[in-house]
């Protein structure tokens, strides 16, 4: 008998276990700002390896890149975000308080229980449509509400030593376009033929009016964006490929197929340059969340950054000569919240016999912030435990534990995902062997020190 | 017979192999800014990795953290970055250039072959200095100065829909303030006793004035610090410890001993609250620069967060009951200026028998961007070669090409640091075997194919 945890739960135990901290926090903290604490940041890192593994590692399509945050201001005018990156904002005039008026619709229309898709609705046809349906200000109930206006949604920032707008820069609200600038530069110094693609993982920054859910929208976030370029007409295929490989990528790493549902964009939702568009959305304890957007954009970034920059991009197929500007397919997933998904699909509350309980977290090796934790059963043998420790921790994250009985021990390791508990008894002593207990099935076997480092190596691997 | 490369050389290099791009080239670029390319990425991550190596998975005393960029701006307060991070900044009211008073003071002391350090001069000193020596406008010629004012070098921004004060934030400076912050969380969490250290890798700005040489000095930057917490007493030997750990560090890494050296602060140069401060310095091709700075920083930032935050940061020993305000060891090393001195210290321009000449990037296998190449020596030979790089692949960064002749080929992983060259012959096809070849002895062996693996990992191990 195991149960899922409600998010309350796991945001309580990622702070009480030193996962994630709200961030600044003996300063009263900064709105939804959080730090990854010293397992956190193992299980981040973990992610990022797992993403770079599959998607550059033993990609033979794929490099990796890290372009920089701050970009020539031109990139976000090509890419339109200067023009076009806007939350509609809308004050009630009698509390004050404000509102993005898509979300207000759609919270309007998702309580009658209709699909809400507010997505190219100009200013005009919501507040039309706010008034029409006369919906009111949730927090006060008047309907009385200013105009609406576009409201940017770059953090900006001055470069020099002056505040006038020729300084002026922004923090990039995505890692693609670093990617789209960088294309020439790659694809001449790898010598890569269409199709290829180009990895990044990296902080982006959104000024959100309204983040939230823990660590699910957050205004710094981390994103692992792909690029994948191709020939005109060979997208669909290729976005069909990516699509399937992020979704063996989630299944692999341990994520439960009933907790995934893909959810094709409508033809009324897809960008003017999108071929297609798919959402791999994740059952979250509040609800269904969008976790990978796997999206055809076309030859649209490529050209947009062509016509602005007048450095046209153009690919040459080296064997038919043919010139054209590529396609490309982009799978994007953010770091935060994949992590998150994670740790929703693996934390379990489990009844055992005896009326017994705990909580585990059952995250894949490979994810896990320690792969395992040596224990020794009395503090007699701590020095044979250390000696156990050092070795392993030459090749993989290993916790030490000296405090408490044996089955303390084996709970708090439990709850922080460790999969593997090592116990190093009298007998260790004699024989150099161990006891070895899976976190899962709880069971334990004994094997010889010297075969731990491939035992775990080989758990690891995905 | 071999030399060094001159740092024109590299950055011509690192662009033509896809090491380092210039930052938003396209757009004629921003100043100072930098991409990693698809070799420069794997680089980075592997420094990182090398760092967090020996700081964290293989330290008993440290753990990790991820601290956000943007915090509560009173964090800053108290650190004391709003009021004193600041560059002393003057222009020649003829030609309108700016200058750092103090860069200016430095360079007419280095001139002159004297020690230059003006660390702590007030405006007044160093304007009375100016005009006392005739230090002139390097521009110009004229002694015509605006007066010194004191200008912020963190980059500012604005969370939420307003740009009054209330919503200004800063981008962080520095990674080590996120640690200070999270002391009490940490400990409590870990149940880590004094003395202990947490360790933090993360992007840091600083609006510079004159960055420059490459990616030596930039306003975006990477940085590794660790913050190690001992008790008052024990600091001088900590630091000691630290120091040297940081040597080996380096060392084991094949950083040359002549190209290190290290600097002890004087008296003068010291903070007010710092005991000890040593910068280990390497010899970049354009002069000795700062790699690691390491300080003893006494209880001075707990102490500031303690009193500004209102809540008291105190350690209780278990042992002794004692309490205090701990004191702090911080080892800070910036990524991309390592990153830059290993590649100074690799790159070498060797002579070989018959005139001969091959450029190699002597990096340590840890720190190469590619474990091995993986060669068919004809194109018949590519199914072979194929499975070969799939299998490494599974565990390691592997590169493959077939384009060229065997020895075409061997320069150009010679010149990205690719340790080994695996060719697959029409033997392999037979017994399974294949020729490695090493960079830097260029000796060859056979072995099997079943032992690349172990044979590979051995030598990455530092």
């Amino acid at each position: 008998m195991s149960k899922q945890l409600e998010i309350s739960e796991i945001v309580s135990i990622c702070k009480m276990r030193g996962i994630v901290f709200p961030g600044s926090e003996i300063y009263g903290g900064l709105a939804n700002s959080w730090d990854y604490g010293p397992l956190g940041v193992e299980i981040k890192n973990n992610v990022k390896k797992a993403w770079w593994k599959k998607f550059v590692q033993e990609s033979p399509y794929n490099v990796g890149l890290d372009s920089a945050i701050l970009m020539n201001p031109q990139v976000w005018v090509a890419s339109g975000h200067v023009g076009g990156f806007n939350d509609p904002l809308m004050d009630c005039k009698e509390c004050k308080t404000r509102y993005r008026a898509d979300k207000l619709i759609e919270d309007y229309l998702f309580e009658k229980g209709k699909d809400a898709v507010v997505d190219g609705w100009s200013n005009d046809q919501m507040k039309d449509y706010i008034l029409e349906h006369e919906i009111k200000c949730p927090n006060c109930g008047s309907l009385n509400y200013t105009d609406i206006r576009q409201f940017n949604l770059m953090f900006k920032t001055f470069q020099g030593v002056t505040e006038d707008s020729s300084s002026e820069i922004y923090l990039r609200p995505e890692t693609a376009q670093g990617i789209f600038v960088n294309f020439s530069n790659v694809q001449r110094t790898t010598r890569k033929k269409i199709p290829f693609g180009i990895a990044q993982i990296g902080k982006s920054f959104r000024n959100e009016i309204t983040p939230g859910n823990f660590i699910f929208r957050t205004r710094e976030f981390e994103q692992m964006e792909l690029e994948f370029f191709c020939a005109p007409g060979e997208d669909m295929e290729w976005f069909d490929y990516w699509k399937n490989y992020c979704l063996k990528w989630l299944s692999d790493l341990g994520m439960e197929e009933e907790s995934i549902r893909v959810r094709d964009h409508s033809a009324e939702e897809l960008s003017h340059y999108s071929n297609a568009t798919s959402d791999i959305e994740f059952k979250f304890p509040f609800g269904w969340g969008e976790l990978w957007g796997i999206a055809d954009r076309t030859d649209f970034d490529l050209k947009q950054h062509g016509n602005h920059s007048g450095k046209e991009i153009i690919y040459t197929d080296p064997m038919t000569n043919q010139k054209y500007v590529p396609y490309c397919i982009e799978p994007s997933l953010g770091v935060d919240r994949v992590l998150l998904a994670f740790l929703c699909n693996a934390f379990k509350e489990e009844e055992l016999e005896d009326n017994d309980k705990r909580t585990v977290l059952q995250l894949h090796p490979f994810l896990a912030p320690f792969k395992a934790c040596v224990l020794p059963l009395t503090k007699k043998l701590k020095d044979k435990a250390g000696e156990v420790y050092s070795e392993l921790s030459k090749y993989m994250m290993v916790d030490y534990d000296e405090a408490g009985s044996i089955g303390k021990r084996y709970r708090r390791q439990d709850e922080i995902g460790t999969p593997y508990c090592i116990t190093i008894d009298f007998d260790t002593l004699e024989d150099n062997t161990v006891t070895i207990r899976d976190r899962d099935s709880m069971e334990q076997i004994r094997i010889s020190i010297a075969e731990l480092k491939s035992f775990l190596e080989k758990k690891m691997e995905f």
